[in-house]
């Protein structure tokens, strides 16, 4: 029996190669080898996003990219954590059982306090609505970056504390699951590729769009291989297939970036052209369908929550 | 066209007479000049019950209490705070409204800080969870006592935040409604009736319960009339009724509290009878009646917020 997985997603504007090869496709990869949940974070991004516009644009979006890198919403479960209530009541439950200081050491909090800024009281509470989205599946495995290893701790010291309040085991502990992704994917700059660094290149952009960017990556004169061109390269062809092309094309940096642009393209382009067949329509149906399936799985554990803190009647 | 006016209704375990002159009559007198929802809190009760079954007995205590002393569920709402999860789900965006050092002027939060006690986070955001319940329903009204008129204003200043962060009137400021409320109901010893004290008749006792209770109503023995069981006995009758038999007992204090016992008898009597007919089916029946009524008036409201905040697709 496959293990159960789940993942929340949020999107962040406009996708580039470096979300793409950092986290779309290592994820894209292998959530068939679980039973694969991906919980669109609209609640959590309540936090932060106050133009409903943009909240809304932004559940499109990041369906849709996920839709076009190759997730099939038959294998894996793709819902909104809004549309499943469940979700806000576990984790008001989960409120009620940390204390005010176990949550001030977020880092989030922290991180908001540092800054002088005053956190809203969403981004406080935050990791116990985490700790339900996480909880609500019977969750085995959350994949994560490597750098964010810490990241679950949260959910498992409140599932430690809402099992140990009522001396039985109600709530799973899930495991960490670290996301095979690639190193660093560079940008045009050599820098990591960062949308705040302003050196990306489009994941969904036109033909135009990755030629303009490929077309900016900074070379220098020296003669030599242009790094920064082949760095990318690589994330497309192996080292063996480019030899011969880096080989033949020794100082001539507009040939070389062309054929990048035409690699990228001719990798980007049957996702960029499913994403554009991609309705607002066919995104409702596919979270509708989700969050049923979604529900069926998470109405008997919030039941037996219910039932062990005596909510049941 | 009635006002809507909403309660939220806690057990605090076996009622005095002090509560039912305090609070439970004083509503009853009142419910049926508004359309009236009564909301079981019980999941602000979670914020200090951890025990499974003084949670789901305290539920159907309340219930019970509120029936018998009279309320009609044919015309007053009578829920389940849990049973709606519009309350968690409005809950959660009024608290990515509101700052924490916000929350942290909450008199119930600083309160066990005060007593050097690490409040849970759920008592901590519990007037968010509270600023839910009210506006769930377009509120006008809230009756408290006179000691809670601040009681609501987290609520108003929350409803302004949510209102001013969209720029537009989507929830509605409820209004207090002082409770008219006989003066404070004095205990056995003379001092106010209360639990901690001691010093309570209780109000669902059997008639030997309530006999025992008066018998040991402190009197002194100066032969003036018994001061502390007159003001109890003035609760039941007028002054003119007991100025012929306070007359006629002069120093009697055996009879004059035997009459007591029986007035008070007579007036709880129907109230414990209806009471004790009252089956765990009968509340569960009433409040899912209760819920789907509720869900009727929610459920537009949280749409409407839903609207506002761009969730709604």
């Amino acid at each position: 029996m496959k293990k159960r997985l789940l993942t929340g997603l949020q999107s962040s504007g406009d996708l580039h190669i470096g979300n793409y090869f950092g986290a779309l496709k290592p994820f894209v990869d292998m959530y068939e080898d679980y039973e694969s949940f991906l919980m669109v974070a609209d609640y959590h991004a309540l936090t932060s996003v106050r133009e409903p516009e943009v909240m809304r644009q932004n559940i499109y979006n990041v369906v849709r990219d996920y839709l076009a890198a190759g997730v099939d919403p038959k294998k894996a479960v793709i819902f909104r954590q809004s549309d499943n209530q469940d979700h806000m009541e576990l984790g008001w439950v989960f409120d009620c059982m940390v204390t005010v200081p176990f949550l001030m050491q977020g880092h989030a909090y922290k991180d908001k306090v540092a800054k002088g800024i005053e956190p809203n009281a969403g981004l406080f509470t935050y990791p116990m609505l985490q700790a339900a989205d996480i909880t609500l599946y019977d969750t085995d495995v959350v994949p994560v970056g490597e750098d964010q290893r810490q990241h679950l701790e949260y959910t498992r010291e409140a599932v430690r504390k809402v099992n140990q309040s009522y001396n039985t085991e109600i709530l799973k502990e899930p495991e960490t699951l670290i996301l095979d992704a690639v190193g660093i994917v560079p940008g045009i700059d050599g820098t990591k590729m960062s949308k705040s660094y302003k050196n990306t290149i489009p994941l969904f952009g036109t033909r135009e769009e990755i030629q303009k960017a490929v077309m900016s990556i900074v070379t220098d004169s020296s003669g030599e291989r242009p790094e920064h061109v082949y760095a990318i390269h690589k994330l497309f062809k192996t080292e063996a297939e480019l030899a011969p092309l880096y080989e033949a094309n020794q100082g001539k940096y507009k040939n070389l970036k062309d054929a990048l642009a035409e690699d990228i393209d001719a990798h980007l382009a049957p996702m960029r052209e499913r994403r554009n067949q991609i309705t607002d329509a066919d995104v409702r149906a596919v979270l509708a369908d989700g969050v049923a399936r979604a529900k069926e799985v998470s109405g008997p554990v919030l039941a037996r929550v219910r039932q062990a803190i005596g909510i049941s009647l």
